[in-house]
């Protein structure tokens, strides 16, 4: 006889569920690829980020490191956001890879001379082909999938820890530390 | 011989980092905090949630699957916001405790009658205190956590999946699918 | 012999140039425009607002009224957008009405069976073509525009008084006072 | 006999009325605060704004200038807030100059030795105490105000117009043409 989880269950079930296909997906190895955007945001001039709904939630938990580290960053679509031009780089967070204001940002920089780096679950999707470098997320649905993380529930997790990773690593390469960076926390009323 | 980890590997042992501490963190169990949370955000009236900084990123996402999943759901500081009232409740992110507009918040939605979430890493704290449920985050920095998860990413991490595992729940107790949640998902432009 | 004004005088030459230009703007005969958006705006289930850059701005402060107004009104592409359907109503602010999203938010908006109220300085615009009402603000820039105006500063100026005129206007339509609208004032910290 | 105001006439009068009444608030004289702002804004190593509500929307729209003239400046509380320090400066918008996080802000940047310009109703309110340079905006409202420009309308639009013309002579001061703005101009998608 079966019966259906417990309702407290489910909330548990969710996130293991979570935290083991994370693992998965992020026990591919992207060493080139972490490597190559650790290269191009620890040297571009000025660093920008965009992603829509909860992928641009993502992206902007990861700009607010970015400037804990001393770089110029800049989320697309708020208030302050100054013009793309060469020599710059901006990362872009979508998991279609065909949100259209995301692939119109990625032409954008490309045609200003700017690096594109993507965090997509498409590899053939158009912000894929406009991209210098893509950080692929894949997860494949399974039957519980669709109770235990909803929608983009997965990509969107693997994304918040593929890109604290990044974090990590472009921390090391400044030679900053966790003092330095809570000595640019913004004020927080 | 030691060497310093190469820079390929720090964002590989960042994210091994986060995946196994907050699974520590979360192996706690929390099952009546999580079903007490439940029932407030099932039957409140208008739910609200409130956060700075990376947890007002993680109290966002939260919100999203809130409306998908057909909630009155507002983040409180954004353009739209409806007074809180009697028989809502307020979800609340803060790592410290002590964020004074946090504090407000809990503060004036106890006031009006409203019920208070909170999650945050002190359960001393004045957030807290003003709690009707409080979901502990705690993770105690081990040596590598300032280098690999900097200052609050272990917390922030944590409660992304947490609130994750809470909309799965949440989820099965309205008994809503995938699919209702995508016929109520926002213009993505 | 002339001279350049002074530094202090600028601001109030930009100050009055504005006030009589966005006074020219307005006092062109919009009553039929008007009561079509207040018609539209009181009869729709939900209301949606937009717009980017200092128009968004412009909308958003219009929508915080419209929630005043004990409306149903959610400025597309923040946190909290539910789907816009059948019987609801979007306000879209473009000075060019060529932005790219907010046509797409327009055609969306009137396939699904929105009403789309646009405010706008191009009657002749993909914006204007697929709005229900056009609410068109058409300065020329005259020799002096550029100095104490610049780029779409008499157009932002000119809708944030118009959409203030057309809040007074729903506001009797409903019946509402300040007391009921500032009850409604969502939690200020 | 008197009759009730036709729906219609009822936006153009608000307009009228915010047209007259903001025309007779900025026509006292303010150049020496408004000198005074500009010499701040011109030569802060970094400049801040910041508002709740309507008001920091029209802190915003002032934001959005200063990038593109040139200048560094940040909206506190978005994504990219770097950290206020010496030689910052920091605008504020508050009619009530009593919200508390707007003294909080005040208070901090103060105390690090930024610069504190406001723009406030309130010329004895913690705020107006805690600046530098103070704005003030003083607008009584007489008896159709509640009815023609509820609530801070008459602030807030008279706020948006003062800073239009600080704009204008940031602009001289700097030696920027429109078509220098236009280039700095953020993407729009």
């Amino acid at each position: 006889m079966t019966r259906a989880p417990s309702p407290v269950g489910t909330a548990a079930a969710s996130t293991s569920y979570l935290l083991e296909n994370v693992a998965k997906i992020l026990s591919v190895d992207r060493s080139k690829e972490i490597a190559d955007s650790v290269a191009i945001l620890t040297s571009a001039k000025k660093l920008f980020v965009y992603g829509v709904g909860r992928s641009g939630l993502a992206a902007r938990a990861f700009a607010m490191r970015m400037v804990q580290l001393g770089l110029d960053c800049y989320f697309i679509g708020e208030t302050i956001t100054p013009v793309v031009g060469d020599g710059d780089a901006v990362l872009i967070v979508s998991n279609t890879g065909s949100t259209m204001s995301a692939i119109q940002v990625a032409n954008i920089a490309r045609r200003v001379g700017a690096k594109v780096i993507s965090v997509t679950g498409h590899p053939a999707s158009k912000l894929a082909h406009a991209s210098n470098v893509v950080l692929l997320i894949h997860g494949n649905g399974d039957a519980t999938q669709a109770r235990l993380a909803p929608l983009g529930t997965l990509f969107e997790a693997a994304t918040v820890l593929l890109l604290d990773g990044i974090v990590a690593q472009v921390m090391e390469r400044l030679g900053q530390t966790e003092a330095d960076m809570r000595g640019r926390h913004a004020i927080m009323v």
